[in-house]
């Protein structure tokens, strides 16, 4: 194995850093130093900020392991609810430090940076696209009792695994997490 | 009608900074130029960026209106829908930004900020303790057939809306809040 590019560097190792920090409060500085590269390779590589955190946003989708929900046999209701407790189990492992990249961006990036809010709007509609095509086939499976629009019971998962990320993080704990998945998707997805 | 005191148009016009910028991303230089005074008067009152922010938490929980909410007359379960309904209500207004300050700093505050977290903590605490005991009355009164414990669904309804908050900001656009509305506080409030 050769040495990680400095590119791959500055990905791999600032994750943590945009989520503990947000957007406007990790600064470049901040960003090399996690790195471990010069500050000068940044630029080599990205013509700014917002183009490193659109860069960060569009590697963190496929941590939401899309393909496989989307591939996944019935019962489809199984599906959705082992997506959201890898989700979670991540979180339990401290691998992603109670924290989620397009909530955190969600709530820290101005609309100064349209380029980022725009990559993390695609990347929300992306997860809720998958989502909602696997709940339609758990209702056309009859595996569901509600007559609730797949599509808003998709975004509803969503919205309620990304505020008990936010209150994870506030609290400390992971009980938000346990929480969302005994009660919110349980009861969605009846 | 006298002039504002300085603190008070510190605290007063600063909210909308914070939620657009985060608490890392805010700056004393922000704050003072959008409260209009000058950078030394911040000092004469507070003697953090953090102490600043606790004081913004501890007055932004009567914004939520929880003592209405806990003395709401039965039936129960439609105190807590017109809680949540009035705040969707007020972010459809554009008096709140589309943000929540609890979920901002819950997404921005390091843990380098121990004041804040624990302030920001104790707040959803409260918003929680009202919810479930106004839920516990509804139960009681046979409003509700869940079982669930009504400590969980509080939970869950708050982290529903901080999530849909949260991706309306992501999107600029409310529906996420409308989908909060009208698919998990019906379904959690049953």
């Amino acid at each position: 194995m050769g040495r990680p590019s400095v590119k791959e560097q500055l990905v791999g190792r600032t994750l943590g850093v945009w989520i503990e920090r947000g957007f406007e409060g990790a600064s470049v500085n901040d960003l090399v130093a996690a790195a471990g590269v010069p500050k000068g390779s940044f630029y080599n590589h990205f013509s700014s900020k917002e183009r490193f955190a659109v860069e960060h946003v569009n590697r963190y989708v496929p941590t939401l392991a899309l393909e496989s929900l989307a591939d996944a046999p019935g019962p489809f209701v199984d599906a959705v609810r082992e997506h959201f407790a890898r989700l979670v189990a991540l979180r339990r492992d401290g691998r992603m430090e109670f924290g989620c990249l397009l909530g955190t961006f969600s709530n820290s990036a101005t609309e100064a940076y349209p380029d980022l809010r725009e990559a993390v709007r695609t990347s929300f509609g992306q997860w809720i696209d998958v989502l909602t095509a696997v709940l339609v086939r758990a209702r056309d499976a009859g595996e569901l009792s509600t007559d609730r629009a797949p599509a808003d019971v998709a975004a509803a998962l969503v919205d309620g695994f990304e505020g008990a990320v936010a209150r994870s993080r506030a609290t400390g704990a992971l009980d938000p997490l346990d929480v969302f998945l005994a009660v919110t998707l349980e009861e969605l997805t009846r």
